[in-house]
């Protein structure tokens, strides 16, 4: 911790204050830091600034830290600050001044936003695979269910025959629009930032281009200034995207909930996807659908968070963007485990039959009823009328439902035009 | 008010809570639900719905009206709850059963919806370019004051040399980033909901693709469940995209306010752009950025308002969702002015000449004394502790400071790099 | 406006933009305002500033302005920026320089700050009244229907048995949770801040008690920067104790639209509190509890906003301030408005019978069950595994429910002790 | 984990989906856990539920427990899900049925309940002794420095002269409001939900009042439908008392960060308390108070998460629930490091003289200038213009500055008076 450095004793509370879970975080940073340590030590040889024989050096050093991390190997002990200190005094050990001199012409601030970048890029691009693959599941389950009928609501209140296909599907399709953010998010942090160094850039002729090739981006934030900018604005856009995934998860679950209930009874899921009562022998819980909903709208408020932590600061780094890191990240890993669960879940879903002859439901086909007679040559307002004067005194009798013919309706869901809206 | 419908008296209070403020945001809306409702109406012609003579009757009497909303003669009056009703008022009184007729096989549900969608689209084309204008305006800024030196705080602490050209331009490329979030957001708002009627489609035999093509939607919200769901997930990316980029203004609006300050003075204003005070015959204030910073937090608030109402309901149409109207159009307006006035203010900065002698200042070249060290032919190490002896004693003479040659460094801005950019 | 002061020409624009919607607030101000401003003239009479005749003639001006206020009649045109601004130049008008004296040591600031208290004082009363009258109507509910059987659930699965009367009683329970907070509001907003000036004081020897027992403020903000410091805290606190009431009646409206819908059907309103549909001739929709729900949770994302808004700012007063003025007061007019129609629609909800021998509520009494063999002389475990076995094979049959005795239970309410907690 | 109850394995992931870590945070409700259930059982032996032997049993085993969690030994193995079957687990261990029986008439729920809210109770008083403390530290330090002069802000623009003594003890005064929130906090919690089962109650005799007595607690949640439902409210309003107070400290923070800029230069600390630069040799930066800032931050979007995990979800118990607990003992357990490191912090402050004759605040006294002309006879707009006409100029020569003398100005800080608030 820096403020040993200067040889003054001070108490434990300030130290894990100031410290905080940064080791424990940055547990998945380590192969993120290693390998833009690679990409500057090669541009470092083709500077001049390190020798020829130090970079094979070097990288071998790092190839074999990368190799612990892979194998689960890799340990930051107490005594470092964080990842970065660990990996230098890793190579200074074995290489002595060679070691030192990877931080030449960088800083912790930029290794630690293109460590974060490189992480943000990855994990986006799985992100958006894993959604892919739920979308998937979910054109799958609809066209599997497309001729089972369900209530479908308007004000929670019986409204319109709907049907587990267009149920399915309609969450697949609001999926693609979170792709759209995932998308975008993945744009700004596909930038390299280092070789911003603490903000205002390096006074060594350091070639950024070098880096951002050898790393992958696609561009570089090129102003130093706004590449320390990105921090913050970088995960309120990451966290803003994956919010936006969650909202759309946590919806689906409440309908989950709702229809497992005894009330509405349309879906179940195997005993194993249930919990029991320790009090009500009786109980098949949905508990699993409830964390994702609960999981869920807890991501969703971490970019109010990100927005908290960071707003009205005037330019230039502050120690406030560590704490950023965390909740970023828990909002990457969470919404990965999610995704996998709810996947995992949905796919053992049980469909019920629903009767539809049931009194509540009577309701459910007055529009079709109406139309009808609209088709027989009535005009709508006169339908309207007629149905609903059988409504009011009770001589109303539901008909059989139309067909829906048009694109997105229940009897023609449109399937493949979904799937192929993923790569819009 | 439907309420009325039933012919049962009901007390002004309950009328007022029901209604709301809708007649003043539809005024916003009218355009876009008649241009809407031509698209419609042609296609009830294509498909047999309306009669040959009917459709150029009905586009005759949407054009008068697209007419007096243009020339600011359009009114809602008290009677009509919503622009909707009133449009359908006025082609029934002049065309009788035709007009009526417009309403077949939709629903205020997807005419809400559309009309929304569509004000979404142009407006955020609109805000793209206010921003590209402005993110022009600052690259001009930037090359006109890019030798004029500022200093680069880390922790609010004199840290590196920086320039004027640095700071206009990282705010540039910063608001590049927002470029990508309204793009996504235009992505979500560029599908036609239409014909989704009350969210779960209709019966009559309508040609989406047809009204798609009409209004020049890039693709449909095919599954009509999901088109109903689009309510609030649109809203939602829309105010989400607009606080990312308010949040970048109201961060910039912050620096100036602070380099305003005597204790910076680095920047002023034209009187007429500041204010003064009842009390302080003195006082300078810069109101116009301190209201742009505090405008831009209120839009940064209501993303979460979004989610707020539409979290954990259940799928289907609730009424909640007309509340979600009123904040997300705030939200674009206020986007808008905000650009307008930010850019009108910025262009009228006044750049001071900062003495960077000045005392305060002294270690502003700490970093650049070390690296000349280092070019010299000591290690970074060595050279930093004989610097930090110097600090320490007393005895340190900052040096002329270095030229800084890479790309984003304040001697190689990049500005036509990071103008490319907005078209990534 | 104040730029114009300068004499300087400025465009529309940037008058609208910094002026925004004072005017329209500050009606709701202008009693406040008036009053403060008596309770000033008689402080600047008692120590000499102003004239001994002085006082009465402002005294009988401020009367009329008043009188003006509660007849409707006050009006602020647009030539004024504000309603501090109006009044005093209708003091003026009247009584030359005598009205200007008014201002001497006071600013804006406070005069905007006592207003803004005196208005947050009284409407936290009122809202409180409304709370309890709520509280009130609630219990009379419970009471009323409280041999009224109710399904009870967890997980949204049948669980175990409930009542009207502990469902009513529970939210009146809840909202004298909701009381204690309002309470702190109104601690935090009881401390009178005039004669804090511009945040820093006066040079004229002012008596701030005086003023402070005239207005009726229990306390003195003392320190001059902690009133001024208060412009936010006190909005903040405000918006926050207005949040949790609205949490509150959100839940409870979602409750409502739940019970109403055909698969519960537990409740019902008379048609003229439900709205029908115009496609579907069916529909009574629970609009006005999902307009509860909705503007409830707008409320809720106040406090979010005065808190982006105030956050990360250094002391001192900030133009920003002038925008929590807006939301602040919408929290107040919206929460009041929102009691008034739950209370007014709550009181004619529709209890309906419930079958609860209807086989989705077969296992409500599982518990039930297993205490009657615990009672017997069973342990819970046997108990438990005995009719969790008759439930597992399809033999268990529900008994008649027992009674529960204890506090708070179905058959033993509490319901005046409940009502005693209001004034905890 | 329940799931597995069923016989039924499942893989990995659900379980650590599902338990998340709750055995961790439930170390900090252990000793609340014990505590409450020796009440339970001394009431289960009141009411004969329990033998007369049993009793003693239990609670020296309970006893034994306590000891262990206040000794640190008190271990929950990867075996039990939870701190509550721990308990039992080792009750029934050593005690067989007798241990089994402690469970009766209570469920998991309002154990879970009572924990919480004991631990809030106890925290929330710990909280206001600390923040006392705090205000006691500020007031201090107001009168130590209270003859020391600050230039005051407003706009961030130099305004009127202030002091230290203003503001040191304007925070002081700013954390009592906070005090009163906690209050109302506290006022939540201390109301007895044991006994409310799963939320419906129990139809054993119980005796709740006997519990709430043993227990400390001022009243009861009588209704267990409340009960119930205070999860989430309960969390809801502990964590944004806290966030009120942290609000207070992040932007105390930003003033302290902000002063110890450079270009303010009001105040510093101790080595020890600012660390430095891997690359610039002379910083000495505020990181404590800047990771008090965004500490602080984060702790003010909890309470946002609690309203979104809880928002529109039907009363009853969900599992969402259970994700509550790990942010709400987060803001307990932050604003206690975060007062405490304040605290430490704040009272090493060194307090810097400052050149008030210095350019950049020569007009700090213009209204003291005027007010001078007052006094001498002027009227307050001839003074204004007068003084106003000479800065124009550049002619104005500040005074000496004028003595302020009203309660709550730089010269007559009433801190006694604000002392004496702490206690309203």
């Amino acid at each position: 911790m820096k403020l040993w450095d200067k040889g003054i004793s001070i108490d434990k509370k300030i130290e894990k204050f100031t410290v905080g879970n940064d080791r424990e975080l940055d547990m998945y940073l380590a192969e993120y830091d290693i390998t833009a340590s690679k990409a500057h030590a090669k541009m470092l040889g083709e500077i001049g600034i390190l020798e020829k024989d130090e970079v094979p050096a070097l990288l071998s050093e790092l190839d074999k830290l990368q190799k612990q991390v892979e194998n689960n190997e890799f340990v930051i002990e107490e005594e470092f600050e964080d990842v970065h200190s660990k990996i230098e005094y890793e190579l200074t050990k074995v290489l002595g001044d060679t070691g030192k001199k990877i931080h030449t012409a960088r800083s912790r601030n930029d290794q630690v936003l293109v460590a974060m970048q490189l992480y943000f890029k990855e994990n986006l691009i799985e992100i958006r695979q894993k959604t892919e693959g739920l979308i998937d599941i979910l054109l799958g389950l609809a066209e599997q269910y497309k001729d089972k009928l369900l209530p479908g609501y308007t004000h929670l209140q019986v409204a319109m025959p709907s049907s587990f296909g267009l149920w399915f599907s309609a969450y697949a399709e609001i999926l693609i629009d979170d792709l759209f953010q995932l998308d975008a998010a993945l744009k700004v942090a596909d930038q390299n930032p280092l070789g911003s160094a603490a903000g205002y850039g390096s006074s060594f002729p350091i070639d950024r281009e070098f880096t951002t090739k050898e790393l992958g981006f696609k561009t570089l934030k090129y102003n130093s200034v706004a590449a320390q900018m990105s921090r913050g604005k970088c995960e309120r856009t990451v966290t803003s995207a994956i919010a936006g995934l969650a909202n759309t998860l946590a919806r689906f679950s409440m309908d989950i909930c709702l229809y497992m209930s005894q009330n509405f009874g349309f879906i179940s899921f195997p005993d194993e996807l249930t919990t029991g009562s320790s009090i009500m022998p009786h109980k098949k819980n949905p508990d699993v659908f409830e964390l994702i909903r609960g999981k869920s709208n807890k991501l969703q408020a971490i970019s109010t968070e990100m927005v908290l932590i960071t707003n009205n600061l005037p330019s230039g780094y502050h120690r406030d963007y560590q704490l950023i890191k965390e909740n970023s990240m828990t909002s990457v890993e969470g919404i990965k485990e999610i995704l996998d669960i709810f996947s995992y879940s949905i796919s053992q879903i049980i469909v019920k039959d629903i009767d539809l002859n049931d009194e509540k439901y009577k309701y459910l086909f007055t529009v079709d009823s109406i139309n009808d007679l609209v088709i027989d040559g009535a005009s709508f307002r006169d339908a309207y009328k007629e149905i609903g004067g059988q409504v009011q005194d009770g001589t109303y009798q539901p008909g059989e439902g139309r067909k829906h013919s048009h694109l997105g309706s229940k009897d023609n869901l449109a399937l493949d035009k979904i799937a192929a809206k993923k790569k819009l």
